[in-house]
């Protein structure tokens, strides 16, 4: 040890330390990613606690209180270094024309945090797993992450859709697209798959959340509408390129689908099917969740009544415009109320109205015989009857009243009922 | 005047005052609902207080501080007296094998006296008519009213009914009369028929609540349906023989099919349309109410859709197995949760499904590796391979771990996810 050295002590590297560099930050996040699946809760409150790149030291090193946890992560480090794995991820990403987004690059979904908040039932399995924000983002496509996700829906369904579902879907797609909003799905096929294909009739962009990586979006067959949605849109997941769509995936992306969007939307789904976990992670984050009703006897919309019938917060929407009304701000978007045609008849008081009614079909009736056979005294019968010419629905023939001919020929044949009243 | 006649006073009829004889007032409240529309609340209340047959005279005498019910009824009287008119409905009515019941008799259905709290949003049109119980109610058939109402459930809808909604309706008739309860709907076309129908093809007996005379049931189309229901079941209506089925009086009718059933389930209605209106009646009455969601697709399912949304204490049921749930005693006929089929696989714990989870489509991997993919440590993942291969979901093959030809089968060609999970 020189004189130097000692008098000039080594300088401490306080920012290293306190603030990783983002790439040694992005590296760690991957890492973590592939040593525990993604959502494991345990790892990201490590992360948060510790900050990502000591939480994975951490974790190597076996250094953590969680034995369930250190024998998981023992068991994934026998299959190889989650450093020099996370560094050949990040190489293979950019091969792809792909990247890694994290929580501290300006692009990263505000929403999924509130992931943090997500408790599930006792009887769900997995919750360890499922409920943590994710780490890290791997995306697909030029549109950045926050501004695709800032105004989006998530349209979820059965993949053994019906015609009826996928023609909803798609209609639902469309017209999300249409008025500006982005159609989040899980790129499956079925209702899924209508969704997105929605989306993109209208010319607008969507995002699928793969449960696999981006490189190989699940299924196969829909690859030609992953390339189209890459093109305009976003293919996302938070696992590395190359992973697997293993089944228990499937669950843990349906968080980010119900987190990332504004609200969701469930058009069919089976009895006891998991197309309805996204909408119960949904109700789970207050977020509006929505289902699309279906025949009381089709297997497809079993599972969407049963959201119906057990949530008092889902509610029924029959198209965009409903949707619009739960996800719009107050004041825009809103559904106008379901109505029939205006009729002249329609804005008839009460009396007018059984005047009116007393009229025969057939035939002529003085004013005096209407007024008893309406319950309407004689005078305020005359002048209701003056108005019920005036506004066409009644002549005045042989000395009385009767019903115009196109009036008659309205209210049906053999009927004194019109309309659909009852 | 004679001596005698001065010193014997007239013996003033005290019991016939305070208690007019039961025929008396029964032709006094088939007058008073001659007199005014059924349902009118005034009337209602003037018989509650001073009795039908005062209720009568005063009415007859104009002796009634409300103008406007004294102006209808003058006119109402021009078309004859109304004493004269009741006494020839009882005729007619014993002539036709049918009956008047009113409160003072012992089949009076109890229910309908809830309209006595029945309030309408200022929006309904003729409140003051559609809200008061019956005075009387015309009867045709043999079994009891009162009886026949007391395990009863209204089946409403539209007339122009689609071939899925009188299926349904077909289905919900059939169930309720199986479980012994009463089918209670309107004898239109469409829903209500079907509903009628259904009950009837179960051999249960049905009621149907009219809006004219039990001697010509309306629409004339349905006249064998109606000859059927009145074999086994009742006709029955507020309104005199012979009375027309003037539109107004389908809406004043409404009331008594929501009042007089356990709950009302409404299977289709179009927008704004009259099919909803028992509906409302039922939920100002605080009576189970229920509606079956269709494809929204279906114009016929706009307004039973509205239903839904605007109104929180509204049910969506899927069919009799929910309706029997809102209806039925607790405890009794409650409908089990939708599930699908049980596979051993549902009953694997974390590890064990992840470790399931991990075996590669093809080929074999050994107990090290499929630890390291699932992220489970090996003494664990070894002790849940011999449960997976004790339940035939694993086979041992070439030193390692394969899935069963069967098994692979039935996950389906180029899927690694099972079932309908997402």
């Amino acid at each position: 040890m020189t004189e130097q050295e000692v008098r000039q002590p080594i300088p401490i590297p306080v920012l290293d330390t306190a603030q990783p560099r983002l790439d040694e930050v992005r590296l760690a996040r991957i890492a973590l990613t592939w040593l525990a699946e993604p959502g494991t809760r345990s790892v990201h409150r490590l992360a948060s606690r510790v900050g990502p790149v000591e939480a994975l030291h951490r974790l190597i090193l076996g250094d953590v209180p969680d034995t369930k946890l250190r024998a998981a992560v023992r068991a994934r480090l026998a299959a190889g270094d989650p450093r020099e794995i996370a560094e050949r991820a990040v190489e293979h990403t950019e091969r792809l024309g792909a990247r890694v987004v994290i929580p501290e690059d300006d692009e990263w979904p505000s929403r999924v945090k509130d992931l943090v908040r997500l408790s599930l039932a006792g009887a769900d399995r997995r919750v360890d797993q499922e409920t943590a924000p994710p780490l890290c983002i791997w995306v697909r496509g030029s549109w950045p992450l926050g501004e695709a996700l800032d105004r989006s829906v998530a349209v979820v369904g059965s993949r053994a859709a019906t015609p009826y579902g996928s023609h909803v879907a798609t209609e639902i797609g469309y017209g999300l697209a249409d008025r500006g909003w982005t159609v989040v799905s899980g790129g499956a096929y079925g209702i899924d798959a209508a969704a997105h294909r929605g989306a993109l009739n209208a010319g607008g962009p969507t995002v699928a959340v793969l449960a696999c990586g981006v490189d190989r979006p699940y299924p196969v067959g829909n690859t030609a509408l992953f390339d189209r949605i890459a093109d305009t849109g976003l293919l996302v997941s938070e696992w590395m390129p190359g992973a697997d769509p293993l089944r228990h995936r499937f669950l843990i992306r349906n968080r980010v689908i119900a987190a990332a969007t504004v609200g969701t939307v469930l058009v069919e789904a089976a009895a006891r099917s998991g197309a309805t976990q996204t909408t119960h992670r949904a109700l789970a984050l207050h977020r509006p969740t929505m289902v699309v009703p279906g025949p009381v006897t089709s297997a497809m919309s079993i599972g969407a009544h049963e959201v119906l019938r057990e949530h008092p917060q889902a509610r029924l929407v029959s198209g965009v415009a409903h949707i619009l009304e739960e996800v719009g701000r107050i004041g825009a978007d809103l559904a106008p109320v379901a109505q029939g045609p205006q009729r002249p008849r329609d804005r008839l008081d009460d009396e007018a109205a059984l005047i009116l009614e007393s009229v025969p079909r057939r035939g002529v009736l003085g004013a005096d015989s209407l007024a008893a056979r309406a319950g309407v005294d004689v005078r305020t019968t005359l002048r209701k009857l003056s108005l019920l010419e005036g506004l066409g629905l009644l002549i005045r023939r042989d000395g009385g009243y009767a019903l115009p001919p196109a009036n008659l020929t309205r209210r049906g044949a053999g009927s004194t009922v019109g309309g659909d009243e009852r």
